[in-house]
């Protein structure tokens, strides 16, 4: 039976947020089964011109192998202030066994508390937005991405590919998380350590 | 006025084939404006669990700027059977200025006829599927991406983001790719002779 994968969307959120690790998870198709949610399902749609059916977030059903997925965009300096979305995601987060959030889809979860005396890193130009947000949070400065128990947070947009596949080394192996890559064509950086993009926030 | 960059999908789309272009083309909403379309249509799924709202091909407004993309997945294997579909296509191709596939996307524009005598590339789990299909085809085995007058060409899934960065390179200037890339915190492989997975294909 395989692994559900649920994955949030809201109104602008960022495409490659999502998409990325969609693929990834799609890939592999005999441990992991994709669905899209959102907060009231239908139609969600962002600046990208990318317009997705949804399932509303009642429709999600949990069991003790659930992986959420949680992504970011600019959206989310408003979406930090929607109390009920806070709150189904809190309880969504609470039940699944890892959850997985990629840019400043840390900040939603932040928000949340869940992240409070827990190392997580979001994207690099958002960095003073969520250090102010939630000072409670271990934040990590530079990381490509970080683990810590059930949480898995990585940098902007393209970093939640490679936080993926690290995902999918450390639950399935090596082996799969390599055939993964290599099925995707995707040149990964399996080093949580090498961030080129911290410098961005320096600058 | 912003380009119009018009995104083809058909059911069973690889998802990161054509969200990962939309995603960098997104990034850049002074220059870019995209957009999603299918032959007839309404919603479009593929097997990883994403449904997207489109546009029919009849509704695509053309000018002389326009982009079109057009992605793979192992769909194609059957789509390049489908004449009605193909025959559209090379319409929307002829009338575009750029045309950019991802990964067995080229397989589809070589089932046109459009890619003889055209330098050109695609995923290389699928290449000797694609030299079959049309021998006239410049096929090159080792490219990240190939460029052959209007038409960009890129290996399996991934690829296409190192090849979209390239045509914005080529397109809109080295500044403009590059700030695309650090906003994405994509790790860019700029060089198309850089391909790790053409040895996939000869193992």
């Amino acid at each position: 039976m395989p692994i559900s994968v649920h994955a949030v969307v809201f109104e602008d959120f960022e495409t490659l947020d999502i998409m990325g690790p969609v693929e990834l998870f799609g890939l592999l198709q005999q441990h992991y089964q994709v669905q899209l949610y959102s907060l009231n399902g239908g139609l969600v749609s962002n600046k990208h011109g990318v317009c997705i059916q949804t399932k509303s977030f009642s429709e999600m059903h949990m069991n003790d192998q659930s992986i959420l997925l949680v992504p970011g965009g600019i959206v989310t300096f408003e979406l930090i202030k929607n109390q009920q979305f806070l709150d189904q995601l809190k309880t969504l987060a609470d039940q699944s066994k890892y959850v997985l959030t990629i840019c400043t889809g840390s900040s939603l979860l932040a928000a949340t508390g869940l992240l409070n005396g827990v190392k997580a890193t979001s994207n690099k130009m958002a960095f003073e937005f969520v250090q102010k947000l939630n000072d409670q949070v271990l934040w990590q400065a530079q990381a490509r991405w970080v683990i810590d128990g059930k949480f898995y947070t990585s940098s902007g947009v393209s970093a939640g590919m490679d936080m993926t596949l690290a995902f999918i080394h450390d639950t399935q192996g090596e082996k799969v998380a390599q055939l993964c890559a290599e099925e995707a064509e995707y040149i990964w950086n399996s080093n949580p350590n090498v961030d080129p993009f911290c410098k961005v926030k320096a600058d």
